[in-house]
């Protein structure tokens, strides 16, 4: 059966997990632990969360997973992909001891991966009882999630072609005289209208607000000649994640911003092309950053190129100065070169893309340039 | 000034802070380190959000705060109550190393407790390079966090009033023939339109569904006769939670269920009625548990009574069996005991209560009965 949330069919998770076991194997670690969040979705199709109680699922190298859940979880994993996978469901209620379940399951001297998301309070505890040093569990599923299969890779361009439907109707929203927050308002439902389960970040940052890149929205009224920085995503049914950024001018621009902008739209396209298996995360950045370096704009460029995208909305590989991981065919991730001038304007243009045998395909088809909206 | 996001004065975290830090020196602890979540919103009002860039906030037990935080997270920290706090800001950049500026703050001997929201991707490179085991935040700041000060219970009231609004409302949305999923849109639209800044969980369960006490919502349709549990909540614009269930009936109930139902009404009152200072956690609990048990339904009552709720919706103290936790004056908790029986239905009563001097204030008025809708 597929799993009701995600659409997957069960045998697409039974491969991971055994592809999972593999990797244990040739690393030498004998399990993996495996808490709430992308990692345990992609393994299982579980998109279960929980916090002070403890749900993990237990991969060992050899023989059946397990998976430690609330007795009260349960009956929310009927129906599921679960229900069809070789994995042991061991509930536990209220007063008992998860922790020692696992270490029960894998053994007190095991060495053993945890899930990166796990929190500190169930790591502490389970690293106080087990003989040696716990790993992370990206060092064994790194491949594994890197690479996209044909189904992830559906459910990016679906996530690509949701947003740009909302990028495309940005002038119902985008106006002179509204709010930061009026427009994220609207941006939210829209999000949603054009196909995602939620909105997961909407940053409008218009004016002098759209210079730090990490601004969400404010009660700042957009004005007539504003820059305006849209950056907007969230997932999909199957849990994948979109994220798009445009920028527009409410009514025409200053012809220096509108300059400097163009040259962003070519650093962007320039890293776009250097993006091909064989060449590496750092080259990539290098291409983005180059060319903005050439025309005096480096200083005003002060993030990362861009970040791996899937079941999490930042995940390897990322894209940044230096980057040494040799990218592959099937990878998925943003090219989001910017520039921020403080106290005045910025601007961001950013698509997904997955590499291709030759190159990559961006998944984000709106126009990259700087789009004039009536003021 | 007040934080923007909080409302809350900047003197009310630069008390909580020190207090914090009276709190280390008493339980032989260097410093607290604090990563984005309830705990550093509790102590700076920051609301910010980070997973693999590191942001932490350094709190030793004696000098000067510090907060690590990425150079592009900077701006968005100006105008919070960090602006008025006493607290370093150390900014770094992508390829620089956030985990040795920690070990560097705070010593390589220094024995620390980590935000328990802290992932695995930090807690682990962490402890790699600390002589000395992490212990966990909440063992210093629950009894900080527990107590909730005036302008907590105030925000605590609010959302109860806001949700309470909604559940007041029922009747707009829940009807037969529709679905499930319909009934949970309009629920989360009228959990923001009346007050809250999102809405954290929407449970929908209809007949045999209610049954299952962590179902969320799905395709079903809602009949005539139907059983319906509803479980919502949210954050007010001061980050604090609302948590609020009731049962309805669509048409008039199965006389048996009403009258299973009104058992649990007076299981949930006498839990309520056992809530007072001096009492413990493990008390309440058994109020509405025994009260179950003298009526045969003990096992159909499958989980805990109740859990504490501020800026987390699910922290302490935890009302469960055999619970110890001393209750005082200021803590806040949800009661609410419900009974499942499978393949049937589900009911489940929950409100909010702040303890008071000698007794308990519910933050939510709305009636405990199964509330009959038309069908």
């Amino acid at each position: 059966m597929a799993d009701p949330d995600t659409g997957a069919p069960s045998a697409t998770y039974a491969a991971r997990l055994e592809s999972a076991a593999r990797l244990l194997s040739g690393q030498g670690i004998d399990a993996l632990l495996i808490t709430p969040g992308p990692d345990l979705q992609y393994l299982t199709g579980s998109t279960m969360s929980s916090f002070e109680r403890l749900t993990c699922l237990v991969v060992p190298a050899t023989g059946q997973p397990r998976m430690i859940v609330p007795r009260l979880e349960v009956a929310a994993l009927r129906g599921t992909a679960l229900d069809d996978l070789d994995v042991a469901i061991l509930p536990w209620i209220d007063g008992e001891d998860p922790h020692g379940m696992i270490v029960e399951a894998i053994g007190p001297d095991a060495r053993a991966a945890i899930a990166d998301a796990a929190p500190a309070l169930h790591v502490l505890p389970l690293q106080a009882r087990l003989g040696q040093p716990l790993a992370l569990a990206t060092d064994v599923l790194r491949e594994l999630r890197m690479i996209k299969d044909e189904a992830e890779k559906a459910a990016l361009r679906q996530a690509g072609a949701a947003i740009d439907r909302v990028h495309a109707r940005m002038g119902e929203f985008l106006r002179a005289g509204r709010t930061e927050s009026e427009v994220a308002a609207s941006i939210t439902a829209a999000i949603i209208e054009e196909g995602h389960t939620g909105a997961a970040f909407v940053i409008v940052g218009s004016g002098p607000h759209g210079a730090d890149p990490h601004h969400e929205v404010s009660e700042r009224v957009i004005a007539r000649g504003d820059i305006v920085v849209i950056d907007i995503g969230g997932p999909v049914p199957a849990g994948y994640f979109s994220d798009c950024t445009r920028t527009y001018s409410i009514g025409e621009p200053d012809p220096a911003a509108a300059e400097r902008i163009a040259i962003l739209e070519e650093a962007q396209a320039r890293a776009v092309a250097t993006a091909r298996p064989g060449a590496t995360s750092g080259q990539v950045d290098a291409a983005a950053r180059d060319h903005l370096a050439a025309h005096g704009l480096s200083e005003y460029f002060v993030h990362r190129t861009g970040h791996g995208i899937g079941l999490s909305v930042h995940e390897e590989p990322y894209i940044m100065t230096g980057g040494e991981q040799v990218l592959r065919e099937g990878m998925a991730f943003s090219i989001e070169p910017g520039i921020y001038l403080p106290g005045e304007w910025g601007a961001r243009i950013e698509d997904i893309v997955i590499l291709t045998a030759d190159g990559c395909e961006p998944v984000n088809r709106q126009p990259h340039r700087l789009t004039v909206l009536p003021g």
